[in-house]
C-alpha cells in the first residue's frame, strides 16, 4: 500500500520530550488546559511545527493548527489529524499527545518524501480536551465544530477560579482565527485505547467505527430503616436490597445485549449505614453507555420500567435525577475501511471497535467524515502514570495513520 | 383462669412517671446506665418497691431486686420477673421499663388480693441492658447468670471514659449481694415486641419461644478499578457488582428458609466511589440471625461457599472478618405454654414467636427456665421517641404476666 514509513526515533523522542514538560518535583506529569505547564508544552509543539516548515495558526479558543497547504491546493478542503496536549492530574505521556505528535510526524514524513498533495493537510491540538480545569471536556473541538460559541467558552470559570479567556491571553494562546475557519474533508484521530480489548485479543490496531453515547443518572431509593433482628424479611422496605437488585439487573441486561452496552454503578451510599439497621436510603449513580442511540434509549426505558417494577415489589420510593446525556457517534464507514485495509497491508491484526471514552473526534464528527485509530493500552490503564503502549504499537499506529492520511489526500 | 387483674391506672401512671425522668430541655428521654438521670429512675423504682412492702436488695453490679418472700416459703426458689430501666439515647418510655413496672404491678396485685405464695416472687431491674454507655449490652443479667465476673464488669470503661464500678458507687447503687444470690425456679420477661409482626397480624400477645442467634461479619471485596466506558462487561472485576450479588443471595436464602432467618446488609461503601470508575473495593457488613443454632451455622457455611463461588466467577478477592457471634436461645416450653393458655383464657389472640432483639431473658435462660411475653409495637418502632404500644395492649400484657406468674407460684 505504502512504501514509506514514519521516523520511529523522532516520534518516540518527541513523545518523551513533551512528556517531560509539566513534571512536578515528585516527577508527576500535569499539564492542565491553559496553565503555565501547558504553555510550555504548547511552545514546544509550536516550535516543532515551525521546524517542520508548517504554517502555525491559533484560533480564538487556543486550538493550535500546523498547516501544510501547497499553493496549488490552498482552496481545497484539508485533511485534518488531531487530538490534544492538555493532560489530567498525574497523567501518562500518551493520552492525546500521541495523536498530535503522530499527526505532525505523518506530515513531516510526507514532506520529506515529497508526497504530492491533492488537498492541504493539517495537524490540530485542541484546547481543554480533558476538562479537568474547565468544564465541559472536549471544549476546544466542541467550539470548533460549532457546538458551543467561543465567547461562552472563553468566559468559563475554572475549578481554580480562573477564566479560560484570561488564561489563554496570559499564556499567549488567545488567537485571532474564528474556530471552524477550516472545513476539513476528513478528520482522523489516533489514540491509545484506554481499555483492555486490543491487548486481551492480541490485536495491534482498532478501527474505531463509533463512540458510545452516555447516560448518567442518580437514583435515590427510599425505604424504611428498621431493626435488623425484629423485622421479618417479608416486611422489609430495604433500600440496600433494592439497590442490589438494580445493580444485578443492569449487569444482566448488559450481558444479554447484542450491542456493546456497558452499565456501571460507580457510587453507592447507604443511610443510616449501621450494621444492625435495615437501610432506609440508598443513593447510587448509573453510567449507561451504548454506541447506538436506539439501543441506549431502549436501555434507558427498560431501566425506567424496572425501577417502577422493583419499587412496587419492594414497596419503596425510587426517584431519578438525570445528570448527563450525550448521543452516540457513528464514524465514517469509508475511513474505517481505509484503517482496516492499511492495518491489513502492514500485517497488523485489527478489529472494528467502539470507543468507550470521549474524544475530540466525536465533536469533529458533527460536520466532518471522521474515524479513529486505536492502539493497545497495556493493562487497559490510562489517566495514570502507569499508562503505557509499547514502542512497536506506537510506531505501528503512526504508520497506519500515515497510510490512511495518504489515501485521504490522494 | 384468673379472677384478678392488675391496676390499670397505677401501671400507666408509673410508666408515664418513670418516662418523665431523664428528659433534657428539649424533652428527649435518655437514662444511660449508672448516670445521674438513671440514678433518679432507680430512686423512683426503689421508692415504689418500698411502698409496695417489698424487701429491696441491690447486688454488686447494681441489679435491683424487690422481693416478696413470706416466712413460710423463704427457703424455696423464687419466681423472678424482670427487665431493665436504663435506656438508649432519645428513647421511648416502654423498652425495659414496661417489664419492670408490670412485674412490680403483678406482685402488688397478688399482695392486695392476699394470694398465697408457694414460693417467693421477685421483680428485678438489671443494670446496663442497652449497652450504650458500657459494653457489652445485657451486662447486669449476664453477670447475674455467671457469664461474666462482677469484677470485670465493674472495671468496664464507658464511651465517656467513666468506670462502671465508680459510677455505681457515686450514684449509690454499688450493692453488697453477689450476683446470682437468688436461684429462681422460673424467669419471665414482658417486653414490647420492637418489631412489626404482632401489629401486622392483628395479634395482642406473643409467646416468645426462642431468641435469634446473631452472626456479624465484615466482608471486603477487592476487584479492579477501571474505566466505566472502555472496559467491556466480561472483562470487569467489579466490586460493587459482587457486593450486589451477595446482598441478593442473602435475601434469596432468607426467603427460602423454613426458619425465621433474617439477613441484613446495613453498611456498604465503595472505593473509589466515582460515577465513571468501576469500583475496586466494596466493604460491607452482614447481620445474619436465626433462632436455631444448626440453621444459623448452615447459613454461615452456605455464605462461605457462596463467597468462594462468586469470587471465582467474578475474579475478585473476598476476605471475611468475624465481628460477633452469639448462639440462639431456646426458651422453656412449659412457660411458653402457660403464656399461650393465659392469652387464650383472656381472649387475646396470640402466637408463638421468635425474639429478634436481645433481652435480659436470654442471659437468665442460661440457668433458669425462662420465657418472654411480647405485646405489639405500633409501626414496629423502638429505640425512638415514637416507640408506642396502646394502653389496651400494655394492660393486656401485664394481665397475661399476672396469670403466668400465678401459675408459676402455685
Amino acid at each position: 500500500m505504502s512504501n514509506i514509513s514514519i521516523d520511529q526515533q523522532r516520534l518516540m523522542r518527541r513523545l518523551r520530550e513533551l512528556g517531560s514538560i509539566g513534571r512536578d518535583t515528585d516527577g508527576k506529569l500535569t499539564r492542565l488546559a491553559a496553565s503555565d505547564a501547558e504553555k510550555l508544552g504548547r511552545d514546544q509543539f509550536v516550535s516543532w511545527l515551525h521546524g517542520a516548515g508548517l504554517e502555525v495558526v491559533v484560533d480564538r479558543v487556543g486550538n493550535i493548527f500546523g498547516i501544510w497547504a501547497p499553493d496549488a491546493v490552498t482552496q481545497r478542503e484539508p485533511v485534518m489529524i488531531g487530538s490534544h496536549i492538555d493532560t489530567v492530574i498525574n497523567a501518562g505521556i500518551y493520552d492525546g499527545c500521541y495523536g498530535v505528535l503522530a499527526g505532525l510526524e505523518v506530515i513531516e514524513t510526507l514532506r520529506e518524501n515529497a508526497f504530492t498533495l491533492a488537498r492541504p493537510v493539517v495537524v490540530a491540538a485542541f484546547t481543554n480536551e480533558e476538562g479537568v480545569r474547565y468544564a465541559p471536556d472536549m471544549m476546544g473541538s466542541l467550539v470548533y465544530a460549532g457546538g458551543l460559541d467561543a465567547k461562552t467558552a472563553l468566559s468559563t470559570i475554572g475549578t481554580d477560579g480562573t477564566v479560560l479567556g484570561e488564561e489563554l491571553n496570559r499564556i499567549g494562546y488567545a488567537g485571532q482565527e474564528p474556530p471552524g475557519f477550516l472545513s476539513p474533508s476528513a478528520y482522523v484521530e489516533l489514540h491509545i485505547e484506554q481499555g483492555p480489548v486490543l491487548e486481551r485479543e492480541h490485536l495491534r490496531i482498532g478501527a474505531v467505527e463509533n463512540l458510545q453515547g452516555i447516560s448518567w443518572q442518580r437514583i435515590l431509593v427510599e425505604g424504611d430503616s428498621n431493626h435488623a433482628g425484629t423485622t421479618p424479611i417479608e416486611m422489609r422496605k430495604d433500600a440496600c436490597y433494592v439497590a442490589a437488585r438494580i445493580v444485578t439487573y443492569l449487569r444482566d441486561r448488559a450481558r444479554a445485549s447484542d450491542t456493546p452496552t456497558v452499565a456501571t454503578v460507580g457510587c453507592l451510599t447507604l443511610e443510616p449505614n449501621a450494621i444492625n439497621v435495615i437501610p432506609s436510603r440508598a443513593t447510587m449513580t448509573i453510567d449507561l453507555r451504548d454506541p447506538y442511540e436506539t439501543r441506549l434509549h431502549e436501555e434507558e426505558v427498560a431501566l425506567e420500567d424496572f425501577l417502577q417494577l422493583v419499587a412496587a415489589e419492594e414497596q419503596v420510593t425510587i426517584s431519578v435525577e438525570r445528570l448527563a446525556r450525550t448521543a452516540p457517534v457513528t464514524f465514517d464507514q469509508n475511513i474505517v475501511g481505509l484503517i482496516e485495509r492499511a492495518a491489513e497491508m502492514r500485517g497488523l491484526p485489527c478489529r472494528r471497535m467502539t470507543s468507550g471514552a470521549g474524544h475530540d473526534a466525536q465533536m469533529m464528527a458533527r460536520n466532518t467524515p471522521t474515524a479513529m485509530i486505536f492502539v493497545p493500552s497495556v493493562g487497559g490503564i490510562s489517566h495514570n502514570p502507569k499508562e503505557h503502549t509499547t514502542n512497536d504499537d506506537i510506531i505501528a499506529g503512526a504508520n497506519v495513520l500515515l497510510d490512511v492520511v495518504q489515501k485521504l489526500l490522494g
